[in-house]
């Protein structure tokens, strides 16, 4: 890898606060040797970041002979991120201290099929309940943000699909919920906020090529390289959802035809399970997608021979995609997030561990590593609140946003 | 897109030499709008390029009412970058000057099935002569680059593969070359040196997601993200022969099965077209790849039936990979190159539009402009010289160089 370029512009401040975050109490002069910015830099940096309150001197100090080394570290309760991943059926809320640490959790009812305005107008009435229950103040809020599926509207903070979702195509999400509540919103993709939540949380080194495979109702991929997100010409990147797996296949949503999530998502495996009545009430597959899901995956686990099947050929057509994706954008470490990985993700990462280790193009120069995320059904709200945090802590970086009072 | 990040750093020197190299005489004043660098550092990092040779006044000025406006440009002949593109049948020599220009081209012999030690020491003999042809003192050369199919070994400067050049496997063509010239000399993919040689010499917008689509007798991509070419964990991004487009499909040489190139790259046109003696005979195929698949492309222009299917069928595997790519990066402009699209480039270009237009993922977030090379036979050749340049010019950036002498 190139050196990794470093001074005194905009990106040094999200640097030092990284560094700060992810290497414990550390001194000026280490910032200074890690960094390879000047000591006038990082004294005014930190500096600022002292006044904003974002990080604070430890009171130890390291001896060294000459001056002692007063030790920073990050002011962890100075600012809350809020982050909420909306979805058909669910939506999860996250609160996030500094650190990247999860202080509070709560489970929502998603979009549904109910007006836009009805629903948000729902989130800022729950955003609001969730911090009296945490007993945070709003005015230690950093802001919201709000993750969904792709395709979105970085800029214009809105959602230009999926299907599911086809009510909220066009529905300004970001500006309508910023004037129902009292703080910076935000607008994402899911899978983009997942990668970026387990690069903070797994402090995966700023020198590794890192996917983040995202499945839920569809599926997704963020990356990171160079320790920023990777984010293409929209933020629309890595839709690894839509790479055709059979040219001639099923049409999609998405106009091209074939698309992986089709046939391996868990909605398709949910209807193929329904399809057999028998295992359907075997299993009590209801209406709710993800907790069928579960029950297909929980059985598939246990060794029930018809789920293990399906749970396996979705298993199988991931991993095929998923090298795919690692041939082209030359990945070397991996995390399987969402829902769908939540209960039979060491099946996914087995069929997916395999593939790579076998078939990966660039097998002889690196080998891929792939995790299962530890929290995998909050790692895009994690993630969401992690760009809240992005974003204040380092401003004129990631996504835009809206702050209406 | 986030703000680019402009600061004094290592990166701000090749800053200053592209946005000279690519807006023409320009002013110091306009390079600090421009870059968004303080005047001071403006004018360290121009006194220092004017003093390398690099950059140099052109005697004009501009009045503003205030102080003239002295404005700069490149100092085209200070230094060359040579490049050459090794393949197995044949191999191209190419010398650029700062500005990106050809200077000197010839064809060479490929790498054969001869001894590596052999064919490097036939291409330093060849180097010298393709010099000499020129009038170039090899002291006014910056290095020589030379290019292959992937994989290799960037760090250790040697090729990892392809099958076709499988006696190169662990030899250290770097290395051994760097013994029998007298300039530094680096090794790399032809499809990242193909991405950056479109990139400098058609001027794309440091704003673009970029990619460069390389058919020769494989297939590959190289993508400019952000302005900087996209290196993934090993600098073996971008795959695109070994997307699977049949996961049951034949095996290839990468260990993966279904890889695109088995299919659709010109050696499999060539091979289905041999299987028809009659047309084989019709159109003269003989046992050059390149030579034999110039015909059927061209036969296919003209409309032959039989050919026109054949390019046609490649195509249109390569445009359903080529949108996965897109739907993967979220690219936004795109180049075909290389000497698979040198003849029936327009047939591959239309097919990629179609389906680019009517199902990437993100089209209602934006388009992608697909043009063809205006040289596609050359642009890898021409992109190894310009990343010789690209080293010189900004040192610490790009991949490692060996000097022996």
């Amino acid at each position: 890898m190139a050196r990794r370029e470093t001074a005194a512009g905009p990106g040094s401040r999200a640097l030092v606060v990284d560094l700060i975050r992810s290497s414990g109490p550390i001194s000026r002069v280490e910032l200074t040797e890690a960094t390879g910015l000047t000591q006038p830099s990082i004294s005014n940096i930190v500096r600022r970041l002292i006044d904003d309150g974002v990080v604070r001197e430890t009171g130890a100090t390291i001896a060294t002979g000459g001056k002692p080394r007063t030790l920073l570290t990050i002011n962890s309760r100075a600012v809350f991120g809020i982050g909420i991943q909306l979805g058909v059926e669910n939506a999860v809320c996250i609160a996030t201290d500094t650190t990247g640490g999860v202080f509070g959790r709560q489970l929502l009812d998603g979009a549904g099929s109910g007006e836009p305005q009805q629903v948000i107008e729902r989130l800022a009435r729950d955003y609001r309940g969730f911090l009296a229950g945490l007993g945070i103040d709003e005015t230690r809020v950093a802001g919201l943000s709000i993750v969904t599926p792709g395709p979105i509207d970085l800029q214009r903070g809105l959602v230009i699909g999926p299907p599911s979702m086809q009510r909220w195509v066009d529905f300004p999400l970001r500006d309508a919920l910023a004037e129902l509540v009292s703080v910076p919103v935000l607008v994402d993709n899911d899978s983009a906020a997942s990668a970026l939540g387990e690069f903070w949380s797994r402090q995966i080194s700023r020198d590794a090529t890192y996917a983040c495979i995202y499945m839920g109702s569809g599926i997704g991929a963020g990356i990171v390289a160079g320790g920023a997100l990777y984010r293409g010409a929209s933020s629309n990147p890595a839709e690894l959802g839509h790479i055709s797996i059979d040219a001639a296949g099923i049409e999609c949503f998405c106009g091209n035809r074939g698309c992986l999530e089709r046939y391996a998502a868990p909605p398709a495996v949910v209807a193929a399970a329904r399809a057999h009545a028998a295992l359907s009430r075997e299993l009590g597959l209801d209406a709710d997608t993800e907790r069928s899901f579960d029950s297909i995956a929980r059985a598939a686990v246990q060794g029930h021979p018809a789920a293990l099947e399906l749970v396996e050929a979705s298993a199988g057509q991931l991993a095929v995609a998923t090298l795919s994706l690692a041939n082209l954008f030359d990945i070397d470490r991996m995390t399987l997030a969402g829902w769908g990985f939540a209960i039979a993700g060491s099946i996914y990462a087995r069929a997916i561990r395999n593939a790579l280790d076998q078939r990966a193009f660039a097998r002889r120069a690196h080998s891929v590593t792939v995790e299962l995320s530890s929290n995998p059904r909050d790692t895009a709200a994690v993630g969401a609140a992690a760009l809240i945090l992005q974003s204040s802590l380092a401003p004129g970086h990631g996504p835009s946003m809206i702050r209406s009072h």
